[in-house]
């Protein structure tokens, strides 16, 4: 038998104080409790637009996500709250109710069965409230929470920062105290793209979540890499949502328009698509040859290091780049439309990680589990 | 020596009719004419928030453009108007210059040197006075003109149809005409996404060139997926611009979105990555994993056929989809900043097509021009 773990580091949580107060509000997000047959018929509204989608337990119950973990085999999850966190709240709000999420979530996960003697099922990504009006001190104390809660190892965050967006100076203490407090940034989309691009047709909430997630993730880590932040705090540990959305296949694009614009065309200290190899993917991409080319462009980011060594034209080892990609579920959104005993869009993306050519069962072991084990410091 | 032909099929000219109607304009999109030491010192501004850039008789001069291409051995060239087309035109100036753009553009390509006893170095993608207002019967004469133009082998096209984006019924009898004609169908960006997108930061036109542009193809092509226009019309042939943006890297998450979405999961004949197979992709994405990545995805889509016979478990051949994948330069834009013989825009996109692996020298001489010379009937 195998002592590989399987760790999904992209599976979500409405807590219960979060769940309450999404119940309470009258305008997105919220939840609309409801009974049909007598039985709770919520739905949970988040997006523009939202049609809704049924909620329940699994988003806040951890019996239930445990309960799932064993279903599909998974060791252990680094579970993260669900978008869209604190960012609709005022700034008081928000950092009350941060510091008693990151209470609930240590809590949370310190109650859990144990994996190991000295590992637990589940483990955290914090929050912080990083709305409009918050003062810097008031995320500094945040990470110094969550840095203290033994079982929290990163932040979650989306990319509205304190409302211009990540690239703002006005964050560059909050990186440098996450830098030194080496927690793990998962950045993860909510709002996409202007909901005028999707057209007049209802085709559910393929379009947002297929195309909008993934672009908005692209924009927010260019933008980062535009504004010098990985140049300035070059140990800043930044793992992408849905295999970093279309970042990968636009890379080579981006450092091309880049060079060609005198705005910014000696701005940064390396290529664009250097920088890809310091961050973290996750594994969401559902289709093996998604994670084979992401592997392909973090492996081929040594090229592209300003006075480096390796010629442009060496051929790429994917094994590389497996180092930094971890699989994830999503969990609990997608679940499957007809009840199956395994659902769908987990098969999925551990079948894919199977099926990438090129990689071998230390990187496939790798991505399953051992490269979050060692990214969060649990080995 | 290699009887191979280097052919661009993502080139553009205003022709001059085109750019006098830019420079007599006094809104976007417009060409801004001044002198600057006794000097012309034209810049054009199509974009929204656009900063400018210089432009001069590369962009209208067909010498210059037979001049580029002897410079980058470039043996033939399909033009292509530049964005935004016509479509801030009322529908009867759209339709009346349409009419003569065409025949300006057969013109430009039947006047051109000669590359072999029955080939010139010419050819063209002409225009649709695709607006709002304008009726089908136009737009149907356009493609019959197009037709009857004997260097003019496909048409251009931006994203938004009538108004309503191309998933619009409206435009079936377009399609229909179109996969009848066997003109090649050019989709090309220009809106890219919301500009609120791109933040405070002026980082010049990289965000909206390197991410906007193929967000919008992406986009566009994804609705017409999800319309079942490639269902309806399997025939048609359409060239996705920037090899096809963001969709190869999220095919995968879009078939898996797709699948769980009640609204969407049965409306489609196949997986949505069995329609990849069916486009064709310029090669102008910066970058070898990039370019191999796309031609995994192409190759990959026999796996999606629904009822087919492909296990979803098979390698893909990444030879296969080179054959739908065609060289492309975006000459005149991304002009080297500092004068050089050579653009590297051009020596990227051809050093990405020899340095893909798995790519033998049929693949690369096919991309590189024979796959062109195919897909447009001129063998």
């Amino acid at each position: 038998m195998s002592l590989a773990r399987l760790v999904d580091v992209h599976t979500h949580v409405y807590l219960p104080r979060y769940a309450a107060l999404l119940r309470s509000r009258t305008t997105l997000p919220r939840i609309i409790t409801s009974s049909r047959e007598g039985k709770p018929d919520d739905r949970l509204f988040i997006l523009d637009r939202d049609t809704g989608r049924p909620v329940g337990s699994q988003y806040w119950d951890r019996d239930e996500k445990l309960k799932f973990m064993d279903r599909h085999g998974i060791d252990m999850s680094v579970v993260s709250s669900a978008n869209p966190w604190l960012d609709f709240l005022p700034a008081s709000e928000a950092q009350t109710l941060a510091t008693q999420l990151n209470e609930d979530l240590e809590q949370y996960c310190a109650d859990s069965p144990s994996l190991s003697p000295s590992l637990k099922r589940l483990y955290g990504f914090g929050l912080l409230p990083l709305v409009p009006e918050i003062s810097t001190a008031a995320l500094l104390e945040a990470i110094e929470q969550i840095s203290k809660l033994s079982h929290l190892k990163g932040i979650i965050m989306g990319t509205r920062g304190l409302g211009k967006g990540l690239d703002s100076e006005d964050l560059d203490p909050v990186w440098a105290a996450l830098e030194k407090s080496g927690l793990v940034v998962f950045l993860h989309p909510h709002y996409g793209v202007d909901v005028e691009a999707w057209g007049e047709k209802d085709n559910g909430h393929v379009l947002p979540l297929a195309l909008g997630f993934p672009f908005e993730t692209t924009i927010a880590t260019t933008r980062l890499i535009l504004a010098g932040v990985f140049d300035r705090f070059p140990s800043l540990r930044l793992l992408l949502a849905h295999s970093g959305g279309a970042l990968p296949q636009l890379s080579s694009r981006l450092a091309s328009c880049i060079e060609h614009d005198p705005v910014v065309a000696s701005r940064l200290k390396h290529d664009a698509r250097w920088y890809l190899g310091k961050l973290y993917f996750d594994a969401v991409a559902y289709g093996p040859e998604e994670l084979g080319f992401v592997s392909d462009v973090i492996s081929r980011s040594q090229r592209y290091e300003a006075g480096g060594s390796v010629p442009t034209n060496t051929a790429v080892d994917r094994a590389l780049g497996s180092r930094r990609m971890l699989f994830g579920t999503d969990h609990p959104f997608f679940p499957p439309l007809q009840p199956t005993e395994k659902w769908k869009s987990v098969v999925e993306n551990l079948q894919a990680i199977d099926a990438v050519t090129g990689w071998g069962q230390v990187e496939k072991d790798g991505v399953r589990g051992a490269n979050a084990l060692s990214l969060f410091n649990l080995v």
